[in-house]
């Protein structure tokens, strides 16, 4: 016998801008957003049956229709208010909304920040996937495109030898990645009784995103990393320590390595100066840090 | 208390051409591999220590060397050489092979096939997945960067209407996708005992591999698609009934949509006749197909 | 004193499908068309009026309404109809259409090609470009994306060697490129009278590309390249020699180099069989071939 | 007869990083660079004779060497001490150097700006190109990779209207773009005598290029728009006031236009509110701006 499994489908990459002018400036807003809905949608496979299947067409209406009111603040709410739209429909069991905010900052003139015209700035890019079903709610927030590098107090020794080693141990390299990280919200996210659950009332989002984002930078360029694997680490405990409401963090490290280059059959030395930065291959660590007293 | 969750480490893009001189013609393999392993390598993370941390770089050296001697044969077969070998270190409890390779044929000559030029392929691109663990072999085989179009026999029609729906019901549409796909094949495989478990010894993986291209092309080209998930399910149902070795396949199928362009404007008619191709956004549709009677 | 010097404009990245439902098969046409204008436009630079700035978007509305009718022939002829369209304009000196078709094949099916389903195919890119001035019109036809290797008969040698010069002489090496090739059809393109002004009425632009192609491969093939310079030089002759109606031929061939591995430190030799592929840094060879007695 | 007409040769994407350990921080250089020569190639390509074919491998070699010694200034500096290098071959004309520069910044932390961890910036992408042959030194600077948008003081009327025109006039849109701008430094750059043959001795390549930049971010904010084309034209020209050094300026803006969503089928206005971001297809728009006393 043949059946169907897991399955689910929705609407990606849906393009978005918000402009909203302010007296004295204008604010703008750049997502990019993907739905995808799981649910009783077995008839739609199996039957041909789509009396169940709202149309991604339909999605992706929503997201541009609920953008003029309901998105004036962080993308969490934003998602939040989506994934419990689409969970309103009697066959969908859960709806997972995917946002990224494209970074965009005023032009510095000589008057100061331009009220009406920007720059797009790609340090980083904010996400926030918000999960809602009908027993649970899900808020999870993250950096992409965070490309960062360390210039020294980075090695990589002691590791294992075998046949097919030829790497040196090296004491100071440099570290390069482009640092994906995503971290979920407590359920209850402060004394308060805030909780994810009533869509976060009392968590201010864009305060904790800043907050991790520091804790973030601030180990990242102050801490000693023996491999990757402890740099992921040292900065997700210190994410937890200093942030309460964030539960789990979970990151995706490429190690892009920077060769250093032999110089010497032209008669030069090179102490770690002439590096050949390279993407392939790539070393790929990935690790999970969470408060060990929370339920699975 | 925080702790460190899941995690592993590894190799990516690790980028392999092999050539082969065979008396009359050269035979060209070109592969991109990714190695990851799970295992005991907490220590890494929490304390520093990397004793354990085989260095991907030591992953990449080994793949050079391996392909030297073992890649004779199916990625497949590649994949479990490297995987085993891996989770022979103690602390490596699973080992994780990804290879994709990109397809070269024979330069087309009046003389017929060149011997010794060839031209890339772009038609699709073949995918291994092998996972070894201490106790377990699961091997997997795929296709990805197909981009195939139906330009009849599909429609997408019986879909609900709210107030976000904009969508008309439409009969004959064209339905372009770039799929992927990438099937399990049964831990034992056929009635003589070729099992995964023993390197998969009986079962032909190219054959495998054709045969369910094949079906899934044929059933792509002949089916009535009421729905992208309906066409999952009816390939996926074909490629089970008809390749016993395949136990479980699962499809993602992006839905690039093609508008119809309003040449009313311009007195013209357009009865689906010009279309604009795009890819921002796109629907996507995600289904597994399984035999029921498998254990989980 | 400033002023505006060179300008153009237009509308770039057109997509456009085109289907044509033939009484036993479907035929698939899949384009991208860049339209670029250049005349008398600088009042709308200069002075902000844009009553000669033939808009954009009416050049996109154009090649939809233009293909319905006049997109039954080869890309070249397509061009031409756009190019003259747009040169009608008084204030219009010059129309450059680019069109490059991306190729798509029937699937293949059990009962033969499949009429209505179809696969895209990535082994070249076919491209056009058709200028229209007052004066004059340039058709040329080209290949983009067409990614070889030959794995012998290929080497380097001979060359100058001073302080930095670090590579090997090597008499057997892969050459792998990705060829982009454009050439320039002349004007009397026959005996009989048949011209690219009048629309190359007689030219037969199909069989001319398919007639290039094949020299192209067929060289590619066969010849012993002493650098990619002189692979340029054989390809380029050989196309004028064999294809009269070709006046000229530009070729831009990266050389991706394919480095062999050092095994040795693993106890293996390495006889040129165990390659990397990279695409940074790579070679860039250029050149143009063409009849000398051509006026310039 | 046939013949090799225009030919050039070089490397492409050369990746670079120095590091230079000052006492207090680090500073850190990315740059992508290109070499392509010009000169008596004509044997390597017609004789298979590569007596003067200079490797590119060698190209590449000189960069990293070079790098250790001269990088310590602007790219236009580099660029020349390598251009310079490569014409001293007796069978090289021309050589021209492209450079692109990465942006990093310190990680900002709270002590201030890390000495030692620096994160890529992608706001813009700093350019060079540096031509020198036996008789002359060209110096150009650039910007790519700036994506811009103004959100008011953008329109686009008064354009002509034909049968295929569907555009509203529009008095108010966002406007934006991804520019890419290159200017020429003026020969004798300044009443010192300061000129580009000399190297520009005298010119300060970092304080012009800043010069340039916040004239054009400045300009970019300010004025009023009534096509791409006369952006082009108001910010090159307020470049070439403010910037005696420049001689002349090329821009290519791509319009990525924004569609105004329409919500009117779901009881909503959108006031310029809501807007798809879009890239395919987009208008690109090109002008050169320059001082009309100078000699061709």
């Amino acid at each position: 016998m043949i059946e169907l499994a897991a399955n689910s489908y929705g609407k990606s990459a849906i393009r978005l801008v918000k402009l909203t002018r302010l007296a004295d400036r204008h604010v703008l807003r750049d997502l990019t957003v993907g739905i995808a809905l799981e649910g009783d949608f077995e008839a739609a496979y199996v039957e041909g049956d789509n009396a169940n299947v709202v149309a991604t067409d339909t999605m992706k209406n929503t997201v541009y229709a609920f953008a003029r009111d309901r998105l004036d603040g962080p993308i969490e709410r934003f998602g939040l208010a989506l994934a419990r739209h689409f969970v309103e429909f009697a066959q969908v069991e859960q709806a997972t909304v995917r946002i990224r905010e494209h970074g965009w900052a005023p032009v510095p003139t000589a008057g100061g920040p331009a009220p009406d015209a920007f720059l797009r700035t790609g340090d980083l890019t904010r996400v926030a996937v918000v999960t809602v079903s009908r027993a649970d709610v899900t808020i999870e927030a993250g950096i992409e495109d965070l490309t960062v590098m360390k210039t020294t107090r980075s090695g990589f020794t002691g590791f294992p030898r075998d046949r097919y080693t030829t790497l040196p141990e090296v004491e100071d390299r440099l570290m390069a990645t482009r640092l994906a990280a995503i971290w979920r919200y407590a359920r209850h996210a402060d004394a308060g009784g805030t909780s994810a659950e009533d869509g976060g009332a009392g968590l201010d989002f864009d305060a904790e995103f800043g907050g991790v984002r520091d804790v973030l930078l601030e180990v990242l360029a102050s801490h000693d990393s023996p491999s990757v694997q402890s740099s992921i680490w040292q900065i997700g405990r210190a994410i937890l320590a200093a942030r309460p409401a964030v539960d789990e963090i979970r990151m995706t490290l490429p190690n892009l390595h920077h060769w250093l280059v032999d110089l010497s059959p032209f008669g030069l030395d090179n102490d770690r100066e002439i590096f050949i930065p390279t993407t392939e291959p790539h070393g790929l660590i990935e690790g999970t840090v969470r408060r060990s007293d929370l339920k699975p």
